[in-house]
């Protein structure tokens, strides 16, 4: 790839996404690189949710439910999710947060494989992941959480394993499990899969049907960009969707929730996957960013997820050698997401360096600068003025200057 | 109480509370009776959820976590929520939904009341807190939901019982538990409460400390005006917090969850009760609701309240008698909450008729029309009005027209 600006305006101008930039409302003097912890703002939200304040909730009021059909959001929107997943529309549904729909999907598994006793992870797999799962393991007797290396997870699985809980791209280092191949490698010893898609979902192609999986769940306000702390979704096979039943059988899980019957009977299909009601408002984001999302070329958006990674990869190389960075991402874009990882010694201090000068990353215990790397609203100029700026920093060590070494309350 | 327009329009007059009715937006031609279902929408939220949009989100991105202390913000409304229940602010946290925080407290519970295997409440209790009772059942070995009539609670609960979990406020009937009385009461035989409040908070009075309450859930978008679907807060008294373990073991729980360490270790106090990450819009729009409550005096919010409950069954009893209606809210004021209903064999198309005259109630089946009234934004001449409306309905069995036996989705 072509390292001089020359060379990378002359990428922006061919990029078939570009006209995308414009439809994000993004702060001037700031180059956003942390997408994949919070995604940008689709311009078109905050009319949207304005509408559902305004008009749904203030004029239509109750009857909105009907009216605005509020109470299909949950399935609408799933349905939309389905179509980036590569799962049918009755695959998917909205609700709760990934915690949350991770505990489900666990408890819901450990059903369909009585005797089997393991939830399989790897050490380091995104603390709620393990969190929940330890949770699991406290709340339903005899179940237990195993990590293993990641290079050791194929050979694991055994007839103890009911469910093999790994998160497709990893939060840190953003390297990518193959999915196929480990979920025929866990169904052929008898074992569920139960994919996080959280830093996958927006970012890398995705074939969830074509891969056979059975559970997953992600993210709605990483590359999907649908607000801080937007819903969940949450994804069940077809096949298993009658045999799964949620231990958060709240009322919206119901299968007639409005005859207020005493007796939780569950909803067919996706339905019995909800719990309270839904949040509309949080709903209303998720569903324009994802709105945004299908107006895209999904081939696109993955092509350049890679070239830009790629970019970011070979400009570091070549303009920070000698500098202390080390890459923490695999090179092989097969086996990687979106984001890209170095490790330093001084990573904190630099990033708040960064931040300070508009280059807006994160940091990662104990010592990894992350890079989110989003197709619909980051141009190729904007990763070589990233990496000029990180350059500068690392090469004048400004991030010695003490100030940067105060920690925030979020990382 | 005068019955007379005249004298009605005295009551408007001499409201302390009448100015609220600005704060709010209500549609023209409506009289809303449903705010015990999802309460109306605050003029000053449309620009607070405007501001987490676009500046927050748009303009701050990631960066609000702390310069917008989003991270703070289920304890920071927690916190303001604590002083209408007469809690302390560090007893209270907001976090998912009213059945999701029923689940964390049942099991929660449970686990501090080793040996004792029962669940007790009511049947009819709000579905969703039955359902979750019942998952519980299925989910942890030997505990059962046992339902007992409301006369024979005090007397059932005997050394299996675990938790008895109420709803304060019935969701049909109105009917309000003396919740001091039987909290100690159940306290006396070793166990504890859980109150469901969703049907009170905001609308009478509530000293849960004074009560010596265990714990606590309640709902966002009824009284408290917060959006629909809007989060749900929970209460642990501070005797409890250190012992009572969340089975949603989130990172949001965690102690330290920017650490990223693979063991979960739940976070001091209230904290432990979160799961994932705190819906930001839904939050930005309860504590817009929150903050106008907290500019009312809640002596006079429960005054009202209880002076447009009697009104309303006066005009009742005085105006539709013959006419099919029977009361099935208690008459006394300190035993019911701030909704009225009656029965009445033709309920859902009445309820229908009614709405389509802009008089909004709800129908909750097999016989009930309830009308929730709500002191910030109801006018006593609002009541006069909507009995005439229903009173004309009976007479004229207008809701015999058959396009009123229609069923909606959500009724």
């Amino acid at each position: 790839m072509a390292l001089d600006l020359t060379a990378i305006r002359a990428l922006d101008r061919s990029d078939v996404l570009a006209a995308f930039r414009e439809r994000f409302d993004l702060p001037t003097g700031v180059i956003y690189l942390d997408g994949n912890s919070l995604g940008a703002l689709p311009r078109q939200t905050a009319s949207r949710v304005a509408e559902a304040v305004t008009q749904q909730w203030g004029s239509g009021l109750i009857r909105s439910w009907n009216t605005a059909d509020w109470i299909n959001a949950p399935a609408r929107v799933g349905a939309k999710i389905a179509r980036i997943l590569g799962a049918l529309p009755q695959e998917v549904i909205v609700a709760d947060s990934t915690s949350v729909n991770l505990f489900k999907l666990l408890v819901a598994g450990l059903g369909e494989r009585p005797g089997r006793r393991v939830i399989l992870s790897e050490p380091g797999n995104f603390p709620t992941d393990l969190y929940v799962a330890q949770g699991v393991g406290r709340l339903v007797q005899g179940v237990e959480l195993r990590t293993v290396p990641r290079e050791s997870i194929e050979e694991c699985i055994d007839e103890d394993v009911a469910i093999l809980m790994l998160t497709h791209v990893h939060y840190k280092s953003g390297a990518r499990f193959d999915m196929a191949a480990l979920t025929r490698a866990a169904q052929a010893r008898g074992a569920l899969v139960l994919w996080d898609l959280s830093h996958s979902v927006g970012a890398v192609p995705l074939d969830l049907n074509g891969a056979n999986a059975d559970l997953a769940v992600g993210c709605g306000y990483k590359y999907l960009n649908g607000g801080p702390g937007a819903p969940s979704f949450l994804f069940v096979a077809e096949r298993h969707q009658a045999m799964l039943h949620s231990p958060l059988s709240g009322w919206m899980g119901h299968a007639a929730p409005f005859t207020f019957h005493d007796a939780f009977r569950p909803a067919e299909g996706m339905g019995r996957f909800l719990c309270g009601t839904p949040p509309i408002l949080g709903l209303a984001a998720l569903e324009s960013g994802v709105d945004v999302f299908l107006e895209a070329d999904m081939a696109a958006i993955a092509a350049k997820s890679q070239a830009l990674c790629s970019l970011m990869i070979e400009l570091v190389a070549a303009r920070c050698s000698g500098l202390g960075l080390r890459l923490a991402t695999p090179i092989d874009p097969e086996r990687r997401g979106s984001h890209v990882s170095f490790r330093h010694e001084h990573g904190y201090a630099i990033m708040q360096a960064l931040i300070e000068r508009g280059v807006i990353g994160d940091f990662r215990d104990p010592d990894i600068l992350r890079f989110g790397l989003t197709p619909l609203y980051l141009r190729y100029e904007d990763i070589w003025n990233a990496v000029a700026c990180l350059r500068d920093i690392l090469s004048e060590e400004t991030f010695r200057d003490e100030k940067y070494a105060l920690r925030a309350a979020v990382t």
